[in-house]
C-alpha cells in the first residue's frame, strides 16, 4: 500500500478523535531553565499522557480509525517500549484484541504494563527479523492490522496533536523542538507547526550515539543507526521512508548531544522541575545547552516525550 | 505579641500579594488513583511551586507584608528544610537580607540551595535550644524580624492560598486533604475551605510515627511529637498554639499512616503520575488508601506539598 504523509487536516481530524480520550497535558515553565538559557521555554508534558508517553496519541488515532470489521480481526505490533503499551491500551479502549510481539529479554515492568492493558504477548528473539516474522505470522493467521510505531500516516497525524495543543496555548513560539527516534513525533510536529506558522523553526534532536536522522538529513538518504547503546532508549531507531520525507520537507535543523549531557540534563530536569522524564526527553533540552544557538529572548516549545523509567535502574 | 488566626479575608489579601510572584501550580488527575479509590482525586502540585514547595506562599506573604523599615533590618528564621529556602528567596525578592540558622549537620544540598538564594547561614548544634538562641542573637543584634515556619498568622494565610486556587478550579470538592507537620498548611487550608463551603470535609494526615496532631486533636491539648525518625521528614514537627487552634476549630478528622505505606505510595505516585514528590506528599494519599473511608464517587482535593528530595538517597 502506498502511504502518503498526513497534512494539517489529518492532524485536525486526529485531534477530534483523540481529544475525548487523551489527557490534555499541561505546559510547564521553569525559572531555572529560563535563566540558564535566556529564553522562555514551554515544556509540553507528554510524560503525563496516558501510558506515560505521547505514543498514546498516534496509536489511538490509528486504531480508532479502523473499521469495526478490521478492528475485530485484531491489532498487532512489535515493540518493547511505549508504543507497545499505547497499542495495548488504545486497542482495549476501542474494544479490540491486541497482540504485542516483544523480545524475550524485554524488561518485566514493560511486559507487565502491556499485560495490564489486556494485550496478548508473543515473545521472540531480540532481532528485527524474528520480530517481523512473529508479527507477520499473526497477520497471516488472523487478518490482524499491523500498527507501525512511526512509519504510518495515522500514527504521525496523532503525534502531531501534541504540537497542536502546545501552539494553541503558546501561539507565538519562535522554535519548537522534539527528539527524533523513528521520527513519528518530529514529523507530526513539523507538519502541524509549519502549517500553523511557516516561520517557526522546527528542530529535531538526537544523541550523538544515534545520529542517524542527522546524517540522513545531511546526506539526503536514509542512514541507519550504527549503535544502539545510547542511554536515550527511545531514540535507538532508524527513520522510515515517511518520516524521512517529513523531516526533509519540514524540519529546519537536527542537533546532536553527548551522552553525558543527556544524563546531566535529565537529572537537572528531575531536580529543578520535579517531574519524571525518560532520558529521551532530556535530549532537546541538552541540545540547546550544548550547541551554539541564539536563544536570547526566544520562545521555545519543547515536547517532553515520556516518563517511563525503571526507578531501580536510573542512569545517575 | 498576641497572635490571632487569619480569617478568609487575610487569605484573600495574601493571594493578591503572592499571585504575581508564585506559580499557579497545576492540578493533576490520575486514572490509576481514581480507579484504585473509586474517587475523583485532584492533586494540587505544590511540588512545582517556587523553591519546590508550598512554603514559598507563607514566607512570601509574611515578608512582603513587612514595612520597608522592618524589612531593611533583615529577616531571620531557623529551619533546615523548605521554609529556609522559602525565606531566603522571598527575602531576596523583596530586597531584604535573610539569615538562616541551620543545624551543622544539615544536608549540603539544602545549605547550597539557601546560599544560592543569597541568604547568610549561621550553623549551630542540632537542638531546638541552640537554634532558638542563635536566632535570638541575630534579632538582638540587628533588629531582624523572625518568620516562624508555621505558628504565624501571615504564614498561615499564605499557605491557605493553595486551597483557594484548588477550590477556584474545582469548586465542588467533597473533601480536601493535606499533611500535618507544624500545621501551617492544614490551618490555612481549613480556614479557607470552611469559609468557601462549610460542608467540605477537611482532613489532616500524619505518619503514625509523628502522630502528635492526631493525639492533640483527640486530647484537646498540644501533644508533642515523640519520635523524629519518620521518612516524611517534613512532618517531624509539633503543632504551635495557632495551628492547634485552627485544627480544633476547622478540621474534621486526622488520619495516620504507616511508614511502609508512605514509601509505597510515594513510589506509586512517582511511577504512575511521573512527578517527583517528597515522602510527606504521599501521606494524605496513603491515608485514604490505608484507612476505612467511604471514597466512592467522592471528589477529593489533595495538596501535594513539595518535591525536594535527595535523588542519591531515595527511601525506595
Amino acid at each position: 500500500m502506498l502511504q502518503t504523509l498526513p497534512g494539517f487536516s489529518e492532524i485536525e481530524e486526529a485531534h477530534k478523535r483523540i481529544r475525548p480520550y487523551a489527557h490534555r497535558t499541561p505546559v510547564l515553565i521553569s525559572t531555572y531553565f529560563n535563566e540558564k538559557t535566556g529564553a522562555s521555554i514551554y515544556f509540553k508534558c507528554e510524560n503525563f499522557q496516558k501510558i506515560g508517553a505521547f505514543k498514546f496519541r498516534g496509536a489511538y488515532n490509528a486504531i480508532s480509525k479502523l473499521s469495526k470489521r478490521e478492528g475485530q480481526r485484531g491489532i498487532v505490533t512489535h515493540s518493547s517500549g511505549n508504543h507497545a503499551q499505547a497499542v495495548a491500551l488504545a486497542s482495549r479502549m476501542n474494544g479490540y484484541n491486541a497482540t504485542i510481539v516483544m523480545p524475550e529479554n524485554a524488561p518485566k515492568v514493560k511486559v507487565n504494563a502491556v499485560r495490564g492493558y489486556g494485550a496478548a504477548i508473543i515473545f521472540c528473539e531480540n532481532t528485527t527479523e524474528a520480530r517481523e516474522n512473529a508479527a507477520q505470522q499473526v497477520i497471516d493467521e488472523t487478518g490482524a492490522t499491523f500498527i507501525h510505531p512511526f512509519n504510518h500516516p495515522d500514527v504521525i497525524a496523532g503525534q502531531g496533536t501534541a504540537a497542536k495543543e502546545l501552539l494553541e496555548e503558546k501561539p507565538d513560539l519562535d522554535m519548537i523542538m522534539a527528539p527524533v527516534g523513528g521520527g513519528g513525533l518530529i514529523s507530526g510536529t513539523a507538519i502541524w507547526s509549519k502549517h500553523f506558522n511557516e516561520d517557526i523553526k522546527v528542530i529535531g534532536s538526537e544523541p550523538k550515539w544515534a545520529d542517524d536522522a542527522y546524517r540522513s538529513f545531511k546526506s539526503g538518504e536514509i542512514e541507519p543507526v550504527l549503535r544502539t547503546d545510547t542511554v536515550a532508549d527511545g531514540l535507538r531507531t532508524s527513520l522510515g521512508e515517511l518520516t524521512f520525507q517529513a523531516i526533509q520537507n519540514h524540519v529546519d535543523e537536527i542537533l546532536t548531544v553527548s551522552e553525558d549531557n543527556i544524563v546531566r540534563t535529565m537529572r537537572d530536569i528531575w531536580e529543578r522541575m520535579k517531574i519524571i522524564i525518560e532520558p529521551s526527553c532530556a535530549v532537546p533540552v541538552a541540545a540547546i545547552l550544548e550547541n551554539d544557538i541564539d536563544l536570547k529572548n526566544k520562545k521555545i516549545g519543547i515536547i517532553l516525550t515520556g516518563g517511563n523509567v525503571d526507578l531501580d535502574n536510573l542512569p545517575f
